[in-house]
């Protein structure tokens, strides 16, 4: 066991129930999720503890949905999207390791089949959701009936932002205190913003060279302005929640691209200079800030890669496909999956 | 008499002769700089005090030469690459403000003529070389014999880095800590560098939208990053001072391209963001990146505009011009002018 799985073990130990029934199966649906209040810099790696709050919004019917089974063989079998993984894949690794938490030292070999509904074209990451599906199937096919507490730090174990894919719509994920993290976790922000839009606009969606792991440890380790993002990052999302709560567009859209583009100026300023933002990303950004000139309401904001998203209300659809016809629009509230 | 010209001319009184005999005329010369570590940052507006020291280094012949005689009218008359500036041209009014703070109370007409070596294709600005060749062109012309330490405070009130021109080669410009910036002053680096080039990428050469002393008092005003440039900046000053003196391009190029990301970093997060880099700069900066990994020891500096700036070795001259086919390339130690 590494130290790692060791730190979250005893935690774990203090938090599962001691037994659990082996129910057979379980299935569960969770969303793809944005931040508009970014998280940036863990202060604790191992068990993904963040430097600051976050706030994302839930892509709907973009996500993961994980079903698992009692394996058929001896062995534990990882499906993704149709593709038998092999064992010594890194992903499967990463599920596999993750069952171990919650399996711990029972011997049920799983069987994993989990599909993707994100269009690869979007060239979004599906960890958070991979993570937080694959968190409330185990808890359903495990029997544990974990409170959305636990679920949601243990999805966090998995991904940091799959601690905010356990619900649709608005969530917060608080920093936290405790040193252990069992405060860090996600709850709803209940706000219902139908109008509310989110485009994706893809400039590169190869795989990135950098994860954000290695990423936010290289901004930690050799950014000197990296110092004043936690403070500040925290009062953004603060503003951000009251934004999202006033249901204010341009006050969310201009906080939002701020709080985006100072998380990206921690990372430009890192030595050497880290920059998941391209060219063609700056050519985005560059056309949306000449038509929110023209007056159009639409604000941006871009995670560790180069694809930038954009935030505006449903009014505005037809100007944002015509400005960015690669542009795929999703409607976070328009019928979301059952959970 | 405005509340910044008061603040100055109250230093002046007590740092300039009290009387004068005009010469009749005075002539100088003063080199164009790029900063090596970057001033960004004002501790006092009026003044032009920097937020931390800064080093450059010396544009050779690329410069401005500034000839003072008594004006043949009753008027002062100002002349610009051989064209005569109106009365109510901006230029015309801060070269004016500028010619008052040493004329004070005399009545002398002044014909001023400079000329500016510096392409216009390669989209410097000339308010550095032209503050610091006016204001020796004037100690000359008014017999003032003021010591290289005045002439650097002088020429800072006209321009920040003005500061910085008065000498060939490397100069650093001291913060200083004396609230009236007698202190805050440039020297020159001695270090001779025959090897060293500069070469301009000229990305955008139109006037840019957003002046630097504009972009430095929003930056300080508004980037919750800002906090953390100052140290850095100083830090890095005394690094690159280090550098310079060890002759060693591949610290000096690292530390220089690190400084002045970081410095665009404090303005992109900045609300709203303020971006001098183009998408074009960016792509410049790509393509810079992608030689240096297949082993061009070649840095990028930019300051406030998109164009970039690139610092190298005389051996990869032929490198730099197959790259960048519009790019200037400048020996700053290379027969320089008579200062």
């Amino acid at each position: 066991m590494t130290l790692d799985a060791g730190k979250k073990a005893d935690i774990l130990e203090r938090l599962l129930p001691s037994g659990f029934s082996f129910k057979g199966s379980g299935t569960a649906y969770a969303p793809s999720n944005i931040a508009l209040s970014k998280y940036w810099g863990k202060r604790d790696a191992a068990l993904n503890l963040p430097c600051n709050s976050s706030l994302s919004i839930s892509l709907g019917a973009w996500g993961s949905k994980t079903t698992i089974d009692q394996s058929s063989t001896s062995q534990d079998e990882i499906f993704f999207n149709q593709v038998k993984l092999e064992d010594t894949d890194p992903q499967a690794l990463k599920i596999l390791a993750h069952v171990d938490l919650f399996r711990r030292t029972q011997n049920i070999p799983l069987r994993i089949v989990t599909s993707n509904s994100i269009p690869t074209a979007a060239g979004l990451a599906s960890s958070a959701s991979g993570f937080a599906a694959l968190t409330l199937a185990l808890d359903r096919a495990l029997g544990l009936g974990l409170s959305t507490n636990v679920l949601s730090m243990m999805a966090r174990f998995g991904s940091g932002s799959a601690a905010r894919s356990l619900w649709h719509g608005f969530v917060k994920w608080e920093r936290g205190i405790a040193p252990d993290g069992t405060d860090s976790v996600g709850h709803p922000v209940d706000v219902s913003w139908p109008e509310l839009r989110i485009a994706i606009v893809p400039v590169d969606t190869a795989p990135k060279k950098f994860s954000s792991r290695d990423g936010m440890t290289h901004t930690l380790a050799t950014s000197p302005l990296f110092q004043a993002w936690p403070d500040q990052a925290e009062n953004d999302c603060t503003e951000i929640e009251a934004a999202v709560r006033a249901r204010d567009l341009r006050k969310l859209g201009a906080l939002a691209e701020s709080n985006a583009l100072a998380m990206h100026a921690t990372m430009m300023a890192a030595r050497p200079s880290l920059n998941y933002l391209t060219p063609d990303s700056w050519q985005v950004l560059t056309r949306l800030w000449a038509a929110r000139e023209e007056g159009l309401a639409a604000y941006a904001t871009m995670d560790a890669g180069a694809n930038v998203k954009l935030l505006f209300e449903a009014r505005d659809s037809d100007s944002i496909q015509t400005l960015f016809p690669n542009a795929t629009v999703i409607a976070p509230f328009d019928n979301p999956p059952e959970l």
